[in-house]
């Protein structure tokens, strides 16, 4: 990546790192550690790739480690956006053992959930890098984690989509079948808008997307359009409008896609089914 | 399933659907609805499934769609828990076009992703439906979303390992490590737990399991052993422990393993890997 | 206003009017109603204006008389938006005396400041009409009570700016100093930006708008300009970019702005400095 | 002041700061910051008055800057309560730049609100300082904000009226026309309080004034009446209760007020109608 | 009790409530009643005293029971403040036996509580009926309960002394150490407090006792004082002030304090030490 | 105590002590050290027993003083779990003198209902001492305070049955009714639980004893049966399952019960009906 990776407020992190923690520690804690391991007990933990991958959610990591006074401290050797291979040391946390074990699941169930949408991004960046599409996110996120996920997808190289209902308009084909037509809807919405507010349309056809071109669309989604279709697009378009592709995208398809000169490629999988991304955690307690 | 399924209660489902509303309308809702649907129109939508698997969170769905007096009701065509196919009627909608709208993204969100958690849970239980092992989760889960995905571990027809770090003891390599021996580990979490926290004890050798079972160990996870080594584990154990296997199991695996006669399965992939299940929504608009 | 007024999400308008009315109930609620009101009077009340303006927020006062199972209910006689002059009757609430008098000044104090910034608003909207500038508001609101002030001020006849730091990119001076340049700025905008989040850019010279344009700003702010420079300002543009004029703007100054050509015209002061619209409330209860 | 200014409590501040600052950075944060400024440029700012009146909210503004370990730190100039006039320096802000920008305007915010509130109050009690009248509020606040500017009233030289309605006991014209009269209502009040509950009644007349000195009223409001009206109250009460006037107080009518020889005026306006105290932002970056 | 019992506000009872079905149905609800009692299995309940005392807590038992859509309803055949003996039925409650299972615990343990609180205090209120000394409670309550537990005290028939430090000032003997006087102490506090706010101040000889009145003390705290000494203050003070005792009150002691004169009598027990009052639940299920 | 106390986590003990707090300081804090206690003074005080007991709740305590950022430290001379006498010195707070009054009474608040409940469970832990009968105890649970209670039961020796109803199952009379017979019941527990959920049957009878030890019960609670019922139920069990007595425990009955030979003690009266253990606070301030 050329730009440097936006990063998530820390407000955000140590919200979501906390309500996690006490998912997992409920009512009492970690009761084996506390039951088996001493208090006194000491650890040193390397955080360990086992498969390549893009690296994204060490600031969960740490934060989890560190939450609720835990005197543990991490180590990075490794940042946000990086790529990876199996057996490279991202990380190394040292501290009292019973604290380390309390907070390890939940530091990887974070680094494994964003790194996995992290790479799945990276995956469908590399395939377009020849052309000049972006790929780009979706609101299909899993529940209660959109802006971490909307951070990996970052973090892999692509684009954010809009985060919400609320900070941009999208016209859908329901809307448009209310409205009468895609100009009605389009001039509906750009007289509800102010100046700040970007307004993108959804076309099914290459007549819609000259009527929205027509209605003055600045940003224009193409959905479930064959290439052929797409690269007409491009052409009837003529640089006019943002075109953004999406619709069953995936590895087999994105290149076709990318090469018919969209500007963005939009993806509900890389958010909402991405594997995880596996780490391991090698333990050395002293006790 | 024999067994009634265990609902989510319905305090957890409303606080989690609230949180995913705030999360998807932000700070003034759905923009596009109000600026382009009329505030009386009326719409009917469908959900439908689109490939086949296990439904699961019709609560969710349900509670997104009638949160914040949205005036909107639900009838269901299926309970969680059912085998679909792709194309089956899911539930129907009926209320104020604008709520429908914006309520959609969130409802479709949690019931793709349960569903996938249900639908990958099933598979591996059909895979193993001649054999008396049953499949069960891990606490590598989803952050902030535990609960439900148990819940979906369930509806596909697996059962629930502990929920968290304070529900139940598991002793590890690292714990057994700093005691200095299995039966040392066993006897610290024996005395430390209540007559109502279970003890598990990880294994990784066959001397090992000889030396849990004779300290007195009732639930023994042996971890990542071949077929050869679980099915010696079975008959050293005589029927005297609980014998869980854990340790990359998928598809390929699981077969195997089931066959050599141990009583669980844990297996992560279900709760932190498993794809959406792909439901669509058909609406149809009155203004 | 020729479109509807965009509403305030349901969540969002009880989860402010609970925390005013935890605000003001304390730990024991309306002590004086309970010592003085017999439990089972009833009660009508009309609210009144005491002076002309634009309503806002009457969703805050149905919320705060009918929140807590009240057994209130709320008749209203104007929606969000209207003109009203003194001595309208606005709404009419019945139900238990004890109730009432417990909502009635949260559910005052929310129309009173919501209506105060309408009217602040729609005074402005009034003094430009001839023209086609349009008034906008800002950042500068009441910590916690931003999406509601935004609310009326799209209630006055106003449109929204952005509504935080994260929904669109507006770079002030201190960036461009720190970036070297106005087009060094706006192009390391451009660059972290995705298509959907807006880029506005401060300017202010005539210099730095011709920088801006040139670098391909779409949205450009003129900050603290006299009328001839905006004039002038206009022309350069030639339609190529958004243009809104800020710093300074009141009643006596904005007439001048508005008919520099500029497109819209942001003011803090409508959300900031906005006194209440005052409103009585004629309680007949019937012991 | 002759006496110290009684702090609002650190939990309270730093909640409502970490409040708004969620509201204002979303869900991504500062997205202009993190584009266009890099993540190791430091900076330095100066609080600056625009113009003169009494500054209070300086913990808020500290909160501001240094939530969220923002690696910022806040010097004084002025301590709340302080006279200021326009240029004085208010305090100086120093560290990473990124986080300087992210939190201005919220600082900001707080600060301009509450020194506004502190500056109107601080008006009225330098007309009234020649009387023995002091200022004070009400409960006619800004929604999710009475606490503050409740201590921005203090700081202004004001005292507190109650807080709620849970800690005093205010008797109005509704309840008095429920109980059937003056005495009747404030008998029923004194038999439900407690010894430490505040009890205070509103009379219209200098009949209902006779009536409830006589049934043992203790703190007894004045409404509406005016300053002829005011002094023959204070000649009938006799120094035997406290005598509060309220009604339309503002700077043309408090000194009248204040001569009669009423103990308190309260004034709604003051915290419902105060304008913002113009502050600036002067920042030095150092990429 | 003459006067009617003033309730606690809706929004307390259900956010408490609401904590309380969390805590104890934790991540998956009632595992029990899930498994063993078919769904559609409906239930009556009767809650029925098992000791005689004041029943106090039925808003909390219906907002247990009523709670998270539970379909039950709960028909009181008491009121909060009334004398029950043992065997008296309280409450019935109908509708699904899980939902009822579920909820049962909860509202019986508010209900235990609070009743034991509420029978507490009227056993001392009913000890000194004879005298005009009222029985009232401290601020050593339960964490998280205060305003649940003096509630309470008022349906036993106590009153309240202030709910927290910021409602009331009560002066102590380690306030008077440092301010190095009574007068002095009292002195501070009156100028810094408003007019609705009461002072109180704690004295512990005769001596302080009248320095307290001459400096213009209205309600003091004679702490620790013997029947005679209390008998002593009574006298000096000549109905000046109102009269407060405190210290070591139990039931033993507490007839003799109320003969002294005194007004008030504080007691910390009959909140921090009250055992609960039994109640039983006969559950008829008709599967 | 052989081992280790298992501590609560520090993330529950802070959101406990800072929900305390702002329940004590309200709006506005300690108006009464605001305005006697000058903002610069210091003060020490020594917490110390005022009777025998077991101490529990001193993290309580130490978060209390040490939140909100107030400057106090304390230093401990005891532990959690410690036997106490009157007189002994429990921990020592240093800092500022408006913080340290602050915070007293809700670090007191907690500590002595926390070290009342150690200290009845240790009463009775005592009793049985001579026996191998462990005290455990219930769900009876002070709203909100369940998990700070049960660390205090272990603090006292006792052990803790289940947190809450998603924890274990626990068979009751009511299921067994629904569910036809113990047997029935049991199995249906058996089939739907996963292998780390215990399952417990209540039995009322000896015959129900032989039902539940048949249906493969491993643990049974023998509900208000004599010791000599319970004395048979040991012997008929013959070790095969463990069994919990319970019902009118007390400290007359439990050395009866406890020689019969039973495992566990169930008490719901350690956590609903402790009174507090009593503590004072020397403070010593220096203006």
């Amino acid at each position: 990546m050329s730009h440097a990776l936006t990063p998530l407020s820390a407000l955000l992190v140590s919200q979501m790192v906390e309500a996690a923690l006490a998912e997992d520690w409920g009512r009492s804690g970690d009761v084996t550690a506390q039951a088996v391991i001493p208090a006194n007990a000491k650890a040193e933990a390397i955080i360990r790739a086992r498969e390549p991958g893009v690296v994204a959610g060490l600031d969960f990591a740490a934060c989890a480690f560190t939450a609720a006074q835990s005197g543990l401290s991490m180590q990075r050797f490794k940042e946000d956006g990086a790529r990876i291979e199996a057996g490279d040391d991202i990380a190394k946390i040292s501290g009292p053992a019973q604290a380390l074990l309390a907070s390890e699941r939940v530091a990887l169930n974070f680094l494994g959930h964003l790194s996995g949408v992290a790479s799945q991004t990276a995956k469908l960046v590399d395939l377009v890098a020849h052309t000049s599409a972006r790929i780009c996110d979706t609101r299909k996120t899993t529940p209660g984690l959109r802006a971490a996920e909307k951070y990996a997808v970052r973090a892999g190289g692509g684009v954010n989509h809009r985060f919400g209902l609320d900070d941009a308009i999208l016209i859908k084909d329901n809307h448009i079948a209310v409205a009468g037509s895609v100009s009605a809807a389009l001039h509906a919405a750009q007289q509800a808008a102010g100046h700040m507010l970007s307004i993108e349309i959804e076309v099914d056809t290459l007549e819609q997307l000259e009527e929205a071109l027509a209605a003055g669309g600045k940003i224009i989604l193409l959905d479930n359009m064959t290439p052929d279709s797409l690269r007409q697009a491009v052409e009837i378009n003529q640089g006019r409008a943002i075109l953004e592709a999406s619709g069953r995208v995936n590895s087999d398809t994105v290149v076709a896609i990318s090469e018919t000169g969209v500007d963005f490629i939009s993806v509900g999988a890389i958010t909402h089914s991405a594997p995880v991304l596996d780490f391991g955690l090698d333990i050395d307690v002293k006790a």
